[in-house]
């Protein structure tokens, strides 16, 4: 057996870093900052695709596929946008043994490429909406990177869409923040917060930016979702145009949106513990792991064939049997408590006999989280458990979050929120400028406004302005 | 109304071009040779991907996901693969503002990257088999491109297994060459024949390359999938070895299999007449569009609530209701007969009060693929017509195809037979040389050998030579 994991308290970026390789979900590749998505972390990111897709299909989007080279001069047509990205990019100056005319980058995002089609496209407002979206991987040259959390290749769902008035534009960016709120929250027990990004958080080319943001086990910030109002930025710069009812020309209001492999990261923050992962039952590669146990031959058959009966039972699941020979039930408890199968049953001879059969809960590790169940009735035991299972990760992270985030009113208290404690909420008057000074002096960065429209007035922590806006502040990946 | 489509007979390949466009499939990208798959194409394609990834999964392989950029010295280390992939290469030389110590490839295939960590994961016999499959976009600098059956991008799945033994290597790659026919056949009633590639047409570094060979409605040859046994050429390049049970260190053996966004392709000139696509029931985005018709106003609420009525008959097919107002039903019919929907219900008043619909088949134009069913009854009475239409489809395809496959034992019948009526099926014994000379003067390639081992003999064709061999020879895509 390996030596245990670094304890989160010890060393909580090296127990996920390690944990990320222990548990295999991703391994590194050759090139510096690229990741190997591994067959158990991609199954956890399929199921991830699935619950987002089917939201995206139910709100009226259906996919596409927009070429992975773009034109570098396309990058240069939004002003914001070209010095957002142009640090960031990987270029393809070679093609076929030839030296290109135009370099090519990969894409870092597709707003210019797609804003292109759409403006050979949209003709008429009978052309639209336009409600596409994409999976695919893009390339960003981070500097610092950490597997699923910042990686020069990652994989995402990014979608665009163009509408006709600006009222419709900004809908679709409420309701695609709303989806994915509502994705981390049901599916991953990710309890985040929804919101707008300030000014200097926002995306490059974007009127607005919104973002879910939720809290890892060691009190930072992870922005897990972004949902953007482009206005009417990438409309001008690509000339998305339609004639409307009255025969005018008018530009496009355009929208983007995007999820990606990161938010595998935040599952693995948000819920893991000592012993490793704990994941979320409905996005769990494995939700049930079933270990045969006897000591002797002859106990092996009538163990067996439970084992089968209770697999049958759970045909709808997606179950794992364990059975590996030459090692002990142990070491298949903690290979499984470390990859985080939120339920583990155990079916010995005794079980056997008294027709019943041992659960271990993950989420709830030792004594507490063992029950016994008849064999009889599993089929609807097991999915119960495994509901109960999710909404107590969900009750637990939320708790979590709340006891980690504090209101602050000045200055000396914010700072010692954010270096110890968590996050600070507090009232604040928008100035770039203080911004700027408050992430130099305490690394911690405006998350989000708070998005309640109810929110009266008070004093800004920091400049004593008066002011109707609160903020999230913390220090974030 | 556009003007229609070139014939087949006319222009096979503007028929084509234009089919792909004009049913919203693809579109060019603003890079040569590059594509936009647009929503009805990708929606075909994600069928296909559901059909492979159900049958990959049943034949106990997992997804996972490999970086899309390789140091350029990896794509060195095979010799044969290195001079098969050169010419075609993109290269990134500069990221994040600088230029790179060691460019970066594009993949254009994955063995190389893949090789690389299977040589990292795997130790030991208990490693073995690995059996692993991505879904990724690559990229190879061709210089003649059309639309779907060679782009510089285009995107595919990859498998790359690693065994213990050669005989295990040998059966996955037959295994799969036959899980592509299975697919080919069931799902896109594409009656393709699988065989073995000559030396000369093999994937470079493959021991051998097998291939499933389908029938274009011009009766040329497209390759549909290929399944290599790579032998121990990249596990030596690699060094992907393991101990196996006596303790000794041994090489892997090792497949790779693929099929791609060519097989959209395949579909298309299998299956297209000159109204437009005319796709497989199993694999068609829309199986069914229900056309409502209706003059006055007062006919149409109850057209639409017999609309309802059916579309809840039919909630578990992939249904279409065609409300677009303004647009005559003619007009409808021939944009979905460009769009190769299988099935259209037309359901008028007259309708309404019969309790009938009307139904047209895709596969059979024109008044013999008409009929009038009862509504009570059509859960049970449409699944069951479009399984008919895949089966037509299939049977049509195999007989084209077995029309134009001619036995041939003289070059001048061989000549006269690939310039002109379809693929020649003769002896043959192998000479690179007479295949290259063939190939020269005919533009007919050797696509695959007959797999039947109990041939007998037979003298070759060309060279005279006694054989054992069979081979199909067709001009190709």
């Amino acid at each position: 057996m390996e030596k245990k994991l670094p304890t989160r308290q010890e060393n909580f970026s090296e127990w996920y870093n390690q944990l990320v390789l222990r548990a295999e979900l991703a391994d590194y590749a050759p090139v510096r900052g690229c990741m190997v998505v591994r067959p158990y972390g991609w199954a956890l990111w399929e199921n991830i695709q699935k619950a987002l897709d089917d939201r995206f299909k139910a709100t009226g989007h259906v996919n596409a596929a927009f070429p992975l080279l773009i034109p570098q001069s396309f990058m240069t047509k939004e002003k914001e946008h070209v010095e957002g990205f142009s640090p960031e990019l990987a270029v393809v100056t070679h093609g076929g043994g030839e030296k290109l005319e135009e370099p090519l980058v990969v894409r870092p995002t597709s707003e210019t490429i797609i804003g292109t089609m759409y403006a050979k496209w949209i003709q008429s407002y009978r052309d639209l909406p336009v409600l596409i979206n994409q999976w695919a991987n893009v390339v960003r040259w981070e500097m610092r990177t950490k597997l699923f959390l910042r990686t020069l290749e990652f994989y995402w769902q990014e979608g665009h869409t163009a509408h006709a008035t600006e009222q419709e534009a900004l809908e679709e960016t409420e309701r695609m923040l709303q989806v994915y709120a509502d994705f981390a929250r049901t599916e991953g027990a990710v309890p985040v917060i929804p919101g707008r990004k300030s000014e200097s958080e926002k995306f490059a080319g974007a009127v607005n930016t919104y973002s879910i943001e939720a809290m890892m086990g060691d009190t930072k910030a992870l922005q897990s979702g972004t949902s953007h109002f482009l206005g009417q930025n990438f409309a001008k710069a690509f000339d998305i145009k339609f004639l409307d009812e009255g025969n005018q020309l008018q530009y496009c209001w355009t929208t983007s949106w995007g999820v990606s492999t990161r938010f595998i990261g935040a599952i693995i923050m948000t819920h893991g513990d000592d012993q490793g992962l704990v994941l979320p039952p409905r996005l769990a590669p494995i939700q049930v792991v079933i270990v045969p146990i006897y000591r002797k031959n002859e106990e092996k058959s009538a163990v067996m064939e439970a084992v089968s009966a209770v697999q049958a039972q759970l045909k709808d699941l997606r179950v794992k049997v364990d059975e590996r020979e030459g090692l002990t039930p142990g070491f298949k408890f903690n290979d499984w408590e470390l990859k985080g199968v939120p339920l583990r049953i155990e079916i010995g001879p005794k079980d056997v006999q008294n027709g019943t059969v041992a659960l271990s809960r993950r989420d709830i590790p030792g004594r507490d989280g063992k029950s016994f169940l008849p064999m009889a009735g599993l089929d609807s035991a097991v999915p119960a458990l495994l509901q109960t299972i999710q909404d107590n990760l969900l009750a637990k992270a939320t708790a979590f979050r709340d006891s980690h985030i504090f209101e602050v009113t000045d200055y000396e208290s914010f700072k010692q929120v954010v270096a110890e404690q968590g996050w600070a909420y507090a009232w604040w008057s928008d100035d770039r400028e203080n911004e700027a000074r408050i992430k130099e002096e305490t690394k911690a960065t405006l998350r989000i406004y708070a998005s309640d429209p109810n929110l009266g007035e008070g004093v800004c922590f920091y400049s004593g302005r008066k002011t109707n806006q609160k903020a999230y502040f913390a220090r974030s990946y």
